[in-house]
C-alpha cells in the first residue's frame, strides 16, 4: 500500500531556525495558500490576550486569510504597544515576501510570556521561508511550533464532498497550560474544501467544543490559544454555506475527527504525562453538571498524582466529586476503571482492587463515574501528574 | 523567663498507638473537659461528608461537648451504614470510659477514604486513653492526628477577659487536600473562656473565614474537615453572649490569631512545600473579585512549580489572572515580589529580575498584584509545588 502523501491542494509550508531566544532549533514556520482562503478561528477565552491574538481576530473579520507565520520560544504576550508593533511588522514582512496583502497574513506565537521578540529574527528569514515553501513540508512547521512538546502533532483526513475529494491537514502544539476552554495550544487546519467563512466558523466552534475544550493537562489557560482553519476551495466541491447542505455533514465529521485526534495527541504529550485518562461522567442531572463533575476530577492534583502512582485511590475521585458543586447522592455513586467496578453505591469493592490496579498500569484507561442523578453524560480527557511535570515547569524558563 | 505551660483549665489529653491500619505510631487521641463545655464547629463544605462529620454536626445542635476522640490513618468516609455505626460505637466506648453522656462525645477521623475502621482498635485502648489523660499532653494528640504532616501543629494564646485570665490552646493537622473553604484539615481549640455556644459559633465562623478559608495547598477539599472549639467556662469570666459585650473583642482577636497561626502552620507544612507564599491582590472592584483573583493564582500549578523553581516567571501570574474571570485591564496591572516591582502597567521590568529572583529564594515571600480596578483586597496563603508533592501523593496509600 502506497502511503498517503500528507498534502492539501494549494497549501505549502516551510520552517527555519531563526534563533529566537538564541536557540538552535526550528522556531519559525510559515503556511501559505496559493489563493486566498476562507478562514475562521477560535481564540483564547483569557482576558489577557497576546498581541497576535488581538491582531488576528481583527483581521479575521474579513473571513479570509492566505498565509500564517508562527514562532515558538516567545509568546509576544504582555508586551504592550511594542508587541503589537512587532506582530504587525511580522505580517508586513511576510506579505512583502509573498507578494500578498498584509490583511491576509495571520501571525501566531507561543512560548514565554512577557519577553519581546526581535523583528530582525523574522526579517532575516522571511525571504528564505517564502522561497522554501513546499507542499509536503508541514511536519517541519509542526516541529517549529513546539515548546515543551516532545513530539510533533499532525493529523490528516480525506473525505468525499459532493463527488470531490476533500483533504484536511491539521498541526497542533501544546503540552502544558492546557485546560478546557482553550489553553496554551495552537492548532492550524488547512483544507481545500469550498466552505463559506461563516459556515467554517460555526463548524470550527462545534469541533473545538468537542475536542480542545474537553482536554486538560494542568487546569491552566493561556494568553495565546488559537485554532485557525483555512479553506481554499481548490477541491472544487460546490460551495458549502449551510449545515443542511449535502456534504456539510461529511465535512463537519471529518473536521471534528481531525480536531479530536489533535486534542488527544496534546493530552498524551502533556508535560510529564505517562498516561492518557478519559474521565467519563454518566447519570448527571444535566450536561453542564456532567461536565463540571468530570472537569473537577480531571483537574484534581490528588487524582492525577494517584494515577501517576498507579493507585486505584477512588477516595480522591469521590473527594473531588464532593467539592465539585454538582448535586448527587454519595451513597449511590458507582465508579469504575475501564470495565472493573471499584465503587458500588458509594462503597469500595475491595475485592476488585487488584484488577483495578492492573487497569491503572495501562498507558490509557477510562474512569467511569455514574452519579445516578439523571441521564446526562460528559467526557474530559486528561493525563497523570508526574515528577517530570514539576521538573519541566520548575525549569521552563532557564 | 519561665516557659508558659501550654495548659487550659479543666482540659486534659492523651494519645496512644492503637494499631489502626497496622501502624506502629500514635494514631488515637482524646481530649476531655472536666465539665461539659459550650461547643461549636465548622465542617467541610463538600457534599461527601464522612460519618463522624454527619454524627458530630447532629450532636452539636445541643451546643455542648465534653470529649473528643480523634484517629488518623483511616478517614471513615464513604463507609456507609457500617461507618456510621463505627462512629457511634467509638463515641459509646469513650462515654463509658469517661462516665459521661454519649451525646457529649465528638468523634473525628482523618486518613484514607473508603476503608472501614476496626472498632476493636478503639475498644482495646479506650480505658487506657481515659486513664492517661493529663493536662499537659496535648502535643501527643497533635502527633496522633498527623497523616502526611511532618510536624505537630499547636498554638496557644493567653488573654485577659473581664479581669480573668483566659487561655486558648489549638491543635491542627493537614498537609494535602488543602484549599480555601476548608480542606483535609482538623483543628481542635479548647478554651476555659465562658462564652455561649451561639456566640462561640459566630466567632468561630469569623475566625475560620480569615484563616483556614484563605489557605490552599493543592486546591482539593476533603470529606472530613473540622474546626471544633470547646469552651468550658472554668476561667470564670462573666459569660460572653454577644459581640458588643466587654471582652468579646479581646476573645475574638485571640481566637482569630490562634486560628491564623495554625492555618499558616498547615501551609508551611504543605505536602512537599519548601516555601510559604502570600498572594495579595489589591485594587480589585470588590472583595469577591480580589479573592477570586488571589485564589486562581494561588492554585495555579504553573505558578506553584515556578515558585519551587525559584523563577520569577510573572507571565504565569498574569496568565492565571487572565483566566480567573476577574475584570481588570492587563495593560495596567502591577506585580511585585516582596518589595521588588516586577511588572509595571502590564510590562515586565527586566532590570529587576535578579532582585526578584533573590526574593523567590527565600522561604517566605509575598506576591502583590495591583489590578488598579478598585479598592478591594484579599490575601491567600499557599505553598510551592515540588517534586516531593508528587512523590508523597503518588505513594500515599502504599
Amino acid at each position: 500500500m502506497k502511503p498517503v502523501k500528507l498534502t492539501v491542494k494549494g497549501f505549502k509550508a516551510a520552517a527555519v531556525k531563526a534563533g529566537i531566544r538564541g536557540k538552535d532549533r526550528l522556531d519559525l514556520g510559515m503556511i501559505y495558500s496559493e489563493v486566498p482562503a476562507a478562514a475562521a478561528a477560535v481564540f483564547t477565552t483569557s482576558s489577557v490576550k497576546a498581541a497576535p491574538i488581538v491582531l488576528g481576530a481583527e483581521k479575521l473579520k474579513s473571513g479570509h486569510a492566505q498565509a500564517l507565520v508562527v514562532n515558538s520560544s516567545i509568546a509576544n504576550a504582555c508586551t504592550g504597544a511594542q508587541g503589537m508593533e512587532l506582530a504587525r511588522g511580522v505580517a508586513g514582512l511576510a506579505a512583502k515576501a509573498l507578494c500578498i496583502s498584509e490583511d491576509l497574513v495571520q501571525v501566531s506565537s507561543t512560548g514565554v510570556i512577557g519577553e519581546q521578540l526581535d523583528l530582525s529574527c523574522f526579517a532575516k528569514n522571511m525571504d528564505r521561508l517564502a522561497g522554501e515553501l513546499s507542499e509536503d513540508n508541514f511536519m517541519a512547521v509542526a516541529r517549529a511550533m513546539m515548546t515543551t512538546d516532545t513530539v510533533e502533532k499532525i493529523a490528516f483526513r480525506k473525505v468525499e464532498v459532493n463527488g470531490r475529494e476533500v483533504r484536511l491537514l491539521g498541526l497542533a502544539k501544546g503540552a502544558g497550560m492546557i485546560m478546557p476552554n482553550m489553553a496554551t495550544m495552537l492548532c492550524f487546519v488547512v483544507t481545500d474544501a469550498a466552505v463559506s467563512a461563516d459556515l467554517l466558523g460555526r463548524m470550527l466552534k462545534k469541533g473545538v467544543d468537542q475536542s480542545f475544550n474537553v482536554i486538560t493537562v494542568d487546569g491552566d489557560t493561556s494568553t495565546n490559544d488559537t485554532v485557525l482553519v483555512m479553506a481554499n476551495r481548490l477541491a472544487e466541491n460546490s460551495l458549502l454555506t449551510g449545515m443542511d447542505q449535502d456534504g456539510a455533514g461529511v465535512f463537519q465529521k471529518a473536521l471534528d475527527g481531525l480536531l479530536k485526534d489533535l486534542a488527544l495527541q496534546i493530552v498524551a504529550d502533556g508535560e510529564g504525562a505517562t498516561k492518557l485518562i478519559t474521565v467519563r461522567v454518566n447519570g448527571a442531572s444535566n450536561r453542564a453538571a456532567a461536565e463540571q463533575a468530570a472537569r473537577t476530577v480531571a483537574n484534581s492534583a490528588l487524582f492525577k498524582t494517584a494515577c501517576f502512582g498507579e493507585d486505584a485511590n477512588w477516595g480522591r475521585i469521590i473527594g473531588a466529586l464532593g467539592r465539585s458543586g454538582v448535586d448527587f447522592d454519595p451513597e449511590r455513586v458507582d465508579i469504575g476503571f475501564d470495565d472493573v467496578l471499584m465503587v458500588r453505591e458509594g462503597l469500595g469493592l475491595k475485592e476488585n482492587e487488584e484488577q483495578a490496579t492492573s487497569v491503572l498500569k495501562q498507558k490509557e484507561f477510562t474512569v467511569t463515574i455514574d452519579l445516578k442523578n439523571g441521564s446526562a453524560s460528559s467526557e474530559i480527557y486528561t493525563c497523570d501528574f508526574s515528577l517530570d511535570y514539576v521538573r519541566i515547569n520548575a525549569d521552563y524558563r532557564t
